[in-house]
């Protein structure tokens, strides 16, 4: 059966002339983005239509459908965002209570702030030796959960490669007859092949909603996803409209032929595809092993076979520095920087060479870190980091009136803002909590330390909720 | 200046290496959709960020906004769909009120549910001899403007290419002190030339905030779109909330690229753009009139140039038989048949040829039919539709716990759903209306007709608010 991609190339190759949208009119010989507007159609007889999905659209969403196996899956084209909107907007009422951890996507506090909901958060716990967050086990769920809360939401793998327990945790969930949505937009390559170590994928481990980027770890276009539904627990009545409301009415065929592309290829491929992923990720830890300073945690701390955390001991380099030498000296374009460390994304469609470079230019790094870095403390250690007090829901506070004060003034007042320390992104204080001296004196030295701390007025005041 | 398009393909054909997403790496070996993956990247360092622009971006978003004059304007990469949800959401209050035309986009309706505002609506007339709705004058909003209405919704042009007076529409909303929200998805080529006869565009005429397709009537990829904003009517960092909240966190470059180079190419080629659709448009008129029952209203009728809808007179033949044979015999893909006509989409990009075959298709379809229709009326006639009772919120009916019944059955009940008569897509009910008689016999009659009536249960039966 013809993919998207081939079903959309036969009308290019057909005599077929387009007196509808789009205006480029598939007219090669006037763009240079020829592969990309040659695909590019409305929706036309026999392409069917993404929102209301009977033909080739529906027959690609089951063969995503049964890479996965949940009961049902929806191409995304407006990204995991769209999927995280929707799938917290159907599980939960407005004003009802949702249990999260606080390094939950933006789009999931959007979505809050949209039903307006309450939102009851897990421990925030983060690891020292790496700065990043730890994720979660059933225990933690079963502790917090409670009549009130109506869904639970996780993000699983993390953006730094760690994961959940999201067996227990859907166990948990359902004995309390509620879904359990997995953001696992970055855990799309996860148990697609068998022996490779690569975790089990959250739709196997019972999720009532899972949203997988397809773009992050597999091979499609940016801004695809997956969101697939199975079980009761979310009306799938009320799942659909949200996906439409939240969703171009003018849905990409290049884009959703790229999902369905992609999800051809693993079909036929996975397994190489995930054998080769783990086997570039355990040449560069091999490497790692060798040297004096940079570390590389395995499989075993981290693992998302994808992430590559570069880590520098003794702080004998920032992860910035890191970072900025490999794209400056290697022209190698890792994806984010942290505080103690440098983060790369592989796939298995990464290239040997590509790869070697990497490596190289790691072993160049280390042999020329001199013996000068402070001999800070390398145990690894799990902080539990408290959040403030809720004064307000989100909906209230971030509508509310609002004025800017002074970081020193603010104590005691609401925030009107998200304030984020990037990286690694949680909101160190989101609209409606109040700011306490302590969270006051921590941002104060975060600037003076000159980092990047998003969500002020002129890069230097707090925005709060105006005083009546 | 380099164009976004050029900054993209001068990364592809340097020497860095991506260790970011996305996972296929650019590896164009490995794909058939070599043009969309090589210019397909993430934020990385340079490329700026859609959602917090002030890169290249922003410079693409400023070269758009030069050629439309507004003071600000916002790449969509969600379609004109988040740009309605956001315009709409930006400018008023939740539980607030809105006027608005019946005809409205899903995506207006979809902006009022989930800020569950009240829709008074302009009158919605109906030009009964194309089987098209009709557009509004000052004077139509003049009239319904009051204290409660915290804006004013107009589409212009409309899917069939009618205009409304924007310029005097804008008048009496700033009279009132209240934003004009112009829905221009089908108008981004207007006032791009001068002397085509193509309508001044929404932007010049004094809206406050309009939404421009790039991909139906200009050269750019489909989902990609325009928000413009200007004055202080509405607040801008409301609006830009909104618009993080509805686009992807994962934007697509390709998309972006898209829409800048379609900006470039009509800065420069703005003129030829238009005058070469104003032309083919001309060419077809002129044929037409040569036809004993195809007709072509002129750009006097019909004023966007690109919109040529194919009546047939004497009811000789449906549009939809029309659309079939254009399809089907001629190879003529058109955007959508309605009762009466055919709609074709024409762009300064067609090819001559393409417009050649389908003035023979016409000539040869007109030669074609014998004296056999109906002699139907031909008069021109505006009829005012009436509009269903309404007795709960559109949210309050949305959300509600809802039950299927027959058609007969539910005079008197409270629509639970969206029915649509498709064409011409306008809602006939919509929830939180009540069932008249007049519309149940009404939809009864489509349904006995066999027309494509959508919202209802089983192709059947109506979902209403289950009576308490």
């Amino acid at each position: 059966m013809p993919d998207l991609y081939q079903e959309l190339v036969s009308l290019a190759e057909s005599d077929m002339y387009p007196l509808h949208m789009p205006g480029h009119k598939r007219n090669l010989e006037s763009t240079p983005m020829k592969g990309a507007f040659r695909c590019d159609i409305t929706e036309i007889d026999g392409y069917d239509n993404l929102h209301d999905a009977d033909g080739i659209i529906l027959e690609a969403q089951k063969r995503a459908n049964k890479l996965y196996g949940a009961e049902e899956t929806f191409f995304l084209i407006n990204g995991s965002t769209c999927g995280i909107l929707s799938a917290v907007s159907a599980a939960v009422n407005d004003g009802g209570r949702i249990l999260a951890a606080r390094g939950s996507h933006r789009s999931f506090y959007n979505a809050a702030y949209l039903k307006n909901l309450k939102i009851k958060y897990l421990p925030y716990r983060y690891n020292s030796k790496y700065g990043i967050p730890e994720t979660y086990g059933a225990e933690d769920v079963e502790q917090l959960i409670d009549s009130d809360i109506e869904a639970v939401f996780i993000t699983s793998p993390t953006y730094e490669g760690k994961c959940s327990d999201i067996k227990g945790i859907a166990k948990v969930c359902h004995e309390h007859g509620i879904p359990l949505i997995v953001d696992a937009a970055h855990g799309a390559h996860f148990g697609l092949a068998d022996n490779t170590g690569i975790p089990a994928n959250a739709v196997a481990q019972g999720a009532d909603i899972v949203i997988h980027s397809v773009h992050k770890t597999l091979p499609s276009m940016t801004q695809t996803a997956l969101l697939h539904v199975q079980g009761k627990l979310v009306d799938r009545t009320r799942l659909r409209r949200f996906l439409a409301i939240y969703q171009s009415s003018s849905p990409s065929y290049v884009l959703m032929s790229s999902i369905d592309l992609c999800m051809k290829y693993i079909e036929e491929n996975g397994e190489e595809f995930a054998s080769k992923l783990v086997k570039y990720r355990n040449r560069i830890n091999d490497a790692a092993r060798e040297c004096r300073y940079i570390q590389v945690p395995g499989m075993d701390e981290i693992p998302d076979a994808a992430k590559v955390l570069i880590y520098v001991k003794n702080a004998a380099m920032t992860g910035k520095q890191l970072y900025d030498i490999l794209r400056e000296e290697y022209k190698l374009q890792l994806e984010m920087a942290g505080e103690k460390y440098a983060l790369a994304i592989i796939s298995g469609w990464d290239t040997g060479e590509g790869i070697d470079r990497f490596i190289s230019a790691i072993k160049e790094i280390d042999s020329g870190i001199s013996e000068c870095g402070s001999k800070s403390s390398e145990d690894e250690e799990v902080k539990v980091i408290p959040l403030p007090e809720v004064k307000l829901s989100l909906k209230e506070a971030w509508d509310a009136e609002k004025e800017s004060t002074s970081i020193q003034a603010a104590i005691g007042q609401i925030s009107g803002e998200f304030i984020n320390l990037y990286p690694p992104g949680i909101p160190l204080i989101i609209p409606g909590e109040r700011f306490s001296e302590e969270l006051v004196k921590e941002i104060a030295k975060y600037l003076a330390e000159g980092l990047n701390v998003q969500g002020l007025a002129n890069r230097k005041d707090v925005i709060c909720v105006k005083q009546k």
